[in-house]
């Protein structure tokens, strides 16, 4: 079986939200798995020097936040703008990184459940509460969690993270990499599709 | 028949050049024909405080260079990218408009023929000259054209076209316009070709 299939994202990224909903599926079919890896674009966009797409222009702001629904409507997923955006989650993220190490399966429910809840259920989920509460949802003990996420060494697992993506060229959400193969945006599934089928192209 | 499609692109870009491959074709397929507008990046990227992609940071730029040829062959189109790259477009968008006052058939072929030059057989297609070699291989009379490049009338049209784009809405290039719905990138094809097969989703 080959190598995972490596998915960078923010959680607080609309299309990365797109392609988390789409990839691991897309990636079985072609009997691939998908390594998660969430990052912070803020850390990204200020190494790179660029900024969120809302914050760009205001001609691109008003075409981004039109795009992301309607490309929400085209896949098939459901998409409401959230009234808090761009908000920060590196809770979030230090959520995932501490459920990864215990059960990789319930760290994939969790990033889903915290995707939906901002894209969906329009739930601020920057701050710790809110990160809890979504995680006890499905079932993780909320002091556990708690005391995980004040941990300097989760704090310095997401930030080794930030710095791997970057040193692997990530310079924005959602980022696929297939064995080198870098694709950026959710735009690029049909792309990822067609080279895990043929091999490369 | 319903209006047709507005195709506003710069023809230095790349993706405006994947877009010009197809664009016709997908609306000829619901009935529809295409309105093309060659403006200039640079004014827009001015009023936008926007920068070319390969000239935003490292990673986006090695990205870029390499999702270009990707795409093209993805999509079935010869590419080469240009050793001058971007380049000054205004002699090329200039002639457009001049020939498309006159025979909007033949200024479509010459717009084919100044993207392929560029991006097919790498010529730097910036200079006069290089857009009069270009025009007078299709049939156009070099010395009207050379003479109608230096008119003030023919700058000021390419100048408002730019002004209009602007008010448009468009940020970048390739960008399509459906009555009022707007599709940025060669990589909306397919939520284009779905939008025109079901008049909206």
């Amino acid at each position: 079986m080959s190598a995972p299939i490596d998915f960078y994202f923010d959680f607080s990224s609309p299309y990365g939200y797109l392609m988390s909903e789409k990839i691991d599926a897309l990636a079985a079919q072609h009997g691939r798995k998908v390594r998660w890896h969430p990052i912070l674009l803020g850390i990204v966009f200020k190494a790179t020097g660029s900024a969120p797409l809302t914050s760009q222009n205001q001609a691109k702001a008003t075409y981004s936040l039109h795009d992301f629904e309607r490309s929400a409507r085209f896949m098939g997923i459901p998409y409401h703008h959230p009234e808090k955006f761009p908000l920060a989650t590196q809770n979030a993220a230090r959520a995932y990184y501490w459920l990864d190490g215990q059960d990789c399966a319930l760290a994939r429910q969790f990033a889903h459940a915290a995707y939906r809840a901002l894209f969906v259920d329009n739930t601020d989920i920057s701050s710790p509460e809110a990160v809890l509460e979504i995680a006890a949802k499905i079932g993780v003990d909320r002091n556990d969690l708690a005391i995980a996420l004040q941990s300097p060494d989760l704090k310095e697992k997401l930030k080794e993270q930030c710095e791997a993506a970057l040193k692997a060229g990530v310079f924005g959400s959602p980022h696929i990499v297939i064995e080198g193969e870098a694709f950026f945006g959710a735009d690029r599934l049909p792309q990822i599709g067609h080279w895990l089928k043929t091999g490369g192209f």
